[in-house]
């Protein structure tokens, strides 16, 4: 491909749009433009990137037996009633109504036609395992689409459905699929970490893992252990108690005055204790129960957890300032367990009762109790693991130190059981001719968000940094000069030599200085650059360029090709 | 791939939702599935061929300079608004509004989206021409969607923009697309005309070919010349006047009671004259103008024709009896231009004036007029070519006889000109510095529909009949027992041998009777099955057969995979 050929407008100012990296250097380098919020035209160079990593998607799905087949994106409102869930997708579905009134939605994601389809195929347990995926655009009505490509409205996914004849099945196709997802992310040339993730209240049978591309940019955090292959976004990972050695109290627990002590850190403050000495209490509500929470003050409550264990609420949140006076009669920073109502459910970490001395609010403005001992001084209904994961905490696993990282989520693998078979009717006859719903997993890959994520860890203040696997093109042939006749033949020469060697590369054959040639390069990407300048022609070579290291080396001209595919085929084992 | 491991569920029975064969075919041969009205899921072997078919639209667009990109699918409605098409396209527009009340559509087209890029990345002459080509989803809320993916609410198309400095450039780009149209047509093994077709109200430029797949199913009529390639859709196709021979009426006309006579048959009959001495004057209604149109007797009027000449009218339709009666006083089996009120507009197909002896209504009941000389007798305001073309005429470019065939469209290359670069200013500045509006071409291959094409095309009572380049597989070995241990092992080496040699293979490999094998493998239409039996292999033979002629041969095992190469290699050239 030729420079001068193709729609490649890049820019030397970060357009105002743009919040993350990945944005700002993918309408930089000239990859999408924005249509609306949320919604991107794919650029020559920008769908390149996208049908790599399709193609290499599509090859690991196929490898575990994938059948690629095509749904529908407009699907008829009848089925998601018939799973209950058009009504429970909310806003975030976009919707359609036809010239004859029947409405439809963009689908956000496919189990349910996917399902439709199986229920009138398959009979038999000779059937299945059926794997059934597709690569193709979903839709979301973010509320605050941002961020480019990696929180869109319309994108690009691949996402395959397992149907297994039980449980067991189930478990070899998620293995199957998290194999793949490892193998995908890896051929991507990404760094990256399959972390154990929540289910939340979809999962039937509960297993879940998120693949996550490590990058301080990432939206999610993630823990994982050094030691072994422990890893989980931190709205999952398990807590263990850690209990702080101190003196058991003696005596009755006391109130204090606390003026305008409201926050954990005033409280430490002010009482001369550690936040691990505190109590935090805080009341929620989940949809019209209320509940008191409490964890250690040096800790924070996972609201996922809450959720899990109290829930599914619809809407889970810090009950209103209002609630708290009505609840406790007194404002939301001087809460606490002791002497609460009878009927107010009082739910606790693990840690809490662990705790020999503590303070906690009075329930009455600036009041705290000091040298209470839980158990003895307030009653909690259930103790459990409701709290988040800090750095530097055991491995559940191998007792390890944890390390914390950030991740975007790229991937997610999903066992559904039996939900949507069941709401469907998607059965099948087993060896002994029993109806049985069949058992269900889903995996995920964010297509077009793996574009941004790949961007957001392979970047340098120039540019995106294209790991060769899916880099627009691999080498981008830079003559210094169109007007030097022995530089734009030998260029020449070579772009044709290489890409009869089967190498992607492309020519900049603008007519430009040198300086805008190289900075489109840095900018773009390309992993190999090879200038062609008449002072090292002069000895017969030309200047390779790692993008990436920034290390370039002088090659001889007739050696470029053989060494260009040498580094390329390294790349891509 | 192996049948038993690929969803492939053929029916014997036509569902009854099918109306036409390749809509039949496509779901008893497990292509396709219905999700809703005009919605399909593209199983396995249907995505297949859309993928192959996709392929080669994409090599072409290539090979011709255009650059592949991906535009929307949801369209912001302000672009719609500046175009002034988001009023005009009606109920056919499928429309979203999103949870901000911004409104959407699904894109049935995308001249809006890609003139709206396109006035944000072009500055100067020197960036055109510049064509730029997607395959995606597009969306028309039909109000009849029916025959499966003939005329589907979702389907998949290729749109390709040209984008030139003046007309003479967008000559250029058009032509490149006309022949990279008739390059894929052939390629995908398919008897296509590219017609002239009418550019409509639409045409800025107004040149614009159809690209008709031939089959008697076809929903289009056109014409054709065998003597040169003459070929027109019947609603474009130039008519010439064929002046009939006969003596010039002396004396005046006279009124004639032609009771129960109102068609031109009945009238033909009860005169005994022939239909070509006939005046067939029937009264029209555009919007909110009213005009009489004259044609021989024996000919159709063509409104596609009247409503360029007259028109663009929003409604063009046949004048209601009442209105008939207000502006003529009569019935509408008795009208005739003598007479006539000043102020109606009176139009006459060329032929009219050329007629010497003429019979017409009267504009009373039951009353014809005879021996009218047209001209002496009534005036003709307007004489144009406004009839339908018939087999057995002269081809207007060489006078040889035009014969009729019916066709599919697939595909349409047009001259749009500069309407949509006006409506939303995508200018560049030329050689002179001056701004200029990008001159605008478009054109479509509908990727979907080529399938259903391809298959009312190729078929017979047994099933598909595949052009090789378009085949879901060119190969299915059957073996006829799994059994049998030497069929079956034959069958496997010969499958593992045919894949290495790059033959795109499948084996049924399925404990079925031959008997359901073979039937299968002539409903998906497998262009040539090879035969595993113990028979023929008893002589060291299998039996290769064409699904096109039913032809068969015996050839020794380890020549079929050359033998089988040998044929494809000749049918992809």
């Amino acid at each position: 491909m030729r420079v001068s050929q193709v729609l490649v407008p890049t820019l030397r100012e970060v357009p105002a749009e743009a919040e993350v990296v990945s944005q700002k250097l993918m309408l930089r380098a000239g990859l999408i433009r924005k249509s609306a919020a949320g919604i991107y035209t794919y650029l020559p160079l920008g769908l390149r990137i996208l049908k790599k990593i399709e193609q290499i998607v599509r090859e690991e799905m196929d490898a575990k037996g994938g059948q690629e087949v095509l749904l529908p994106i407009v699907q008829p409102a009848e089925l998601w009633r018939e799973t209950g869930r058009w009504d429970v997708y909310g806003p975030e579905m976009f919707r359609v109504t036809d010239r004859h009134e029947r409405e439809f939605c963009l689908g956000p994601t496919h189990e349910e036609i996917v399902t439709d389809l199986v229920r009138g195929e398959v009979r038999s347990y000779k059937q299945l395992p059926l794997l059934l995926y597709q690569i193709q655009n979903k839709y979301r009505d973010e509320r605050r689409p941002r961020f480019g490509l990696m929180r869109g409205r319309e994108f690009v996914m691949k996402d395959l459905y397992s149907f297994d004849r039980d449980e067991a099945g189930l478990a070899e196709s998620y293995n199957k699929m998290y194999d793949a997802y490892t193998r995908i992310f890896s051929r991507c040339g990404l760094t990256f970490r399959p972390v154990e993730a929540d289910a939340g209240a979809i999962g039937g049978s509960g297993g879940t893992h998120e693949f996550m591309v490590l990058a301080d940019s990432g939206e999610a955090a993630v823990v994982y252990c050094p030691d072994c292959d422990y890893a989980a976004n931190v709205e999952k990972a398990e807590c263990s108690p850690h209990p702080i050695e101190s003196e058991t109290v003696n005596g009755e627990y006391e109130r204090v005055a606390t003026p305008d002590s409201k926050t954990i850190d005033q409280v430490s403050d002010f009482l001369g204790l550690g936040k691990h000495e505190l109590v935090k209490s805080i009341l929620y509500q989940g949809d019209d129960q209320i509940f008191l929470v409490l964890v250690r003050g040096d800790r924070e409550i996972n609201e996922i957890k809450l959720n899990n264990m109290l829930g599914p609420f619809v809407n889970l949140q810090l009950a209103a300032a209002e609630t708290v006076r009505e609840t406790l009669g007194c404002e939301p920073g001087f809460v606490g367990p002791i002497n609460a109502a009878k009927d107010l459910k009082i739910v606790a970490d693990l840690e809490v009762p662990l705790m020999k001395r503590a303070a906690c609010g009075a329930n009455q403005p600036d009041q705290h109790y000091v040298n209470v001992l839980p158990e003895r001084d307030f009653r909690m209904d259930q103790v459990f693991d409701l709290r988040m994961v800090n750095a530097g905490e055991k491995c559940p696993k191998c007792g390890g130190s944890l390390q914390e990282a950030r991740g975007i989520e790229v991937g997610q693998v999903f066992k559904l059981g039996t939900k949507y078979s069941k709401a469907l009717n998607a059965t099948f006859l087993d060896e002994n001719g029993q109806e049985k719903p069949c058992v269900m997993g889903c995996y995920g890959v964010g297509v077009s968000r793996t574009i941004a994520a790949a961007i957001e860890q392979n970047n340098d203040k120039d540019g995106i940094i294209w790991p060769i696997p899916i880099a627009p093109f691999h080498v981008i042939l830079v003559p210094v000069s169109m007007k030097d006749t022995q530089v734009a033949e030998t260029a020449d020469k070579l772009y044709e030599e290489m890409r009869k060697a089967g190498v992607e590369v492309i020519i900049d054959d603008r007519d430009e200085r040198p300086g805008v040639k190289f900075k489109d390069a840095d900018l773009v990407g390309y992993p190999l650059r090879v200038t062609v300048g008449s002072k090292t022609l002069a000895e017969g070579k030309v200047e390779l360029r790692f993008r990436k290291s920034g290390e370039m080396e002088l090659v001889k001209v007739e050696e470029l090709t053989a060494r260009v595919k040498e580094i390329i085929t390294e790349a891509l084992k």
